[in-house]
């Protein structure tokens, strides 16, 4: 590592602050948590609840089951934990924003952190989200029972690309949605098991072989599989080229 | 609750077994956790490990960066962990999976449970996918450091849907990807807050109009946002029903 950057700071906003670090800090992340090469602050939005029972939620209008997040509540807790010239992005974690890509996640890690709002319940009034300036983001078309986990998932997800994370800087390029295509096969010792075998080119030694066979397999299985990810120009009009 | 059915039950095969319960353990599936509605068992890989030192993992045929999870370990991890009649489905986290959908998610919260392979380093050997029955799964078009938090997700997302565990059997019907459309707005008090008010519609008590005005919100957030989550001809070519 030849530069010296701030650390990366993560902020979030959670009314289950005993779930962070959780898993991030452990293996790769925990490390470099400990090194300081990024930072993570629990803030409890309850902390901000009003009343001797420190409300955060209400009636949704309209009726409905469930409860919403006050937009009182949480932009108090927002102000409190990210100042108005604070340059990290806003986010809140939510099934109708956009899809987190691989593309934000490294744009995000090249940048100074995020503050991230974990929703609750049936989801957050929605005047905070213009009002406080949030993104929502997705990580997939799916719903959890709260912003925390997924949280955890974008926070791993740009962790990891922080200098000096991964073992080697290389382990980041060669990897799924880098170049828009999903990776291709691993393959390790023993030579055989169970009668399967390594695909032979890839104990030949010869390292162009080697490169030309994993492009392809790399096309092969986005065609097969995520035709969606592939310009049309790639995609499936054409004969596919079976390599296996 | 009427029905009476046995636990749904996660085994995760990990290198982090203490990643688990992990956020799972506090709120609802915490709660279920407790009441016995689901149960998890997190085994480590490496009690497969081969040697003195439990290695689990192998340079790369072919060479490149990082490690890959030996087949002959996890096979040997995966056997201990489910008999061959376990009715479970055999899930692998990975990028290059099926992307999950709340679908999908239903279907694995009626069945008896998961077991889940999370992957670490740069993947896992090819074989063992294919020799025991492994399906790829993936949460979203980025890369983790591992399967571990994927897996936090895939489970927080069928445990929510297990009967008992939202507080309203009804909360998991009206919500974001069920019936292809992400959620309409929420609102709660006060009813004016820095000038914006809750769309007076919801505080009028006509609940025909307040199902009407929700069902516009959907479909007009989903054709903003997520046209690819509708049918064609509900899609970007009619004019869209601006109701706001």
């Amino acid at each position: 590592m030849t530069e010296i950057s701030p650390a990366w700071r993560a902020t979030l906003l959670t009314l289950y602050p005993e779930m962070f670090p959780g898993p991030l800090g452990l293996s790769l992340s925990g490390d470099a948590l400990a090194r300081g090469t990024w930072s993570l602050e629990a803030r409890a939005i309850r902390e901000h609840g009003l009343g001797r029972h420190r409300a955060v939620d209400d009636t949704p209008a309209g009726g409905g089951a469930g409860m919403v997040l006050r937009c009182d509540v949480l932009a108090a807790a927002i102000d409190a934990a990210a100042a108005p010239d604070d340059p990290r992005p806003r986010l809140l974690m939510s099934p109708r924003g956009r899809p987190l890509s691989q593309a934000r996640v490294r744009a995000l890690s090249r940048g100074p952190g995020v503050v991230i709002v974990c929703g609750r319940f049936e989801g957050v009034d929605e005047r905070v989200i213009a009002g406080r300036g949030l993104e929502e983001v997705s990580i997939g078309d799916y719903v959890l029972s709260g912003g925390e986990i997924a949280a955890l998932t974008l926070l791993d997800a740009c962790v990891r690309l922080l200098p000096g994370v991964m073992g080697k800087e290389a382990s980041g390029q060669d990897e799924s949605f880098e170049g828009g295509r999903l990776e291709y096969p691993h393959y390790t010792r023993p030579r055989e098991w169970e009668g399967r075998t390594i695909p032979e080119v890839l104990t030949g030694g010869n390292h162009g072989a080697i490169a030309k066979w994993r492009a392809a397999e790399s096309l092969r299985l986005t065609r097969e599989r995520r035709p969606d990810l592939l310009a049309p120009s790639e995609g499936r009009s054409s004969p596919p080229d079976r390599t296996t």
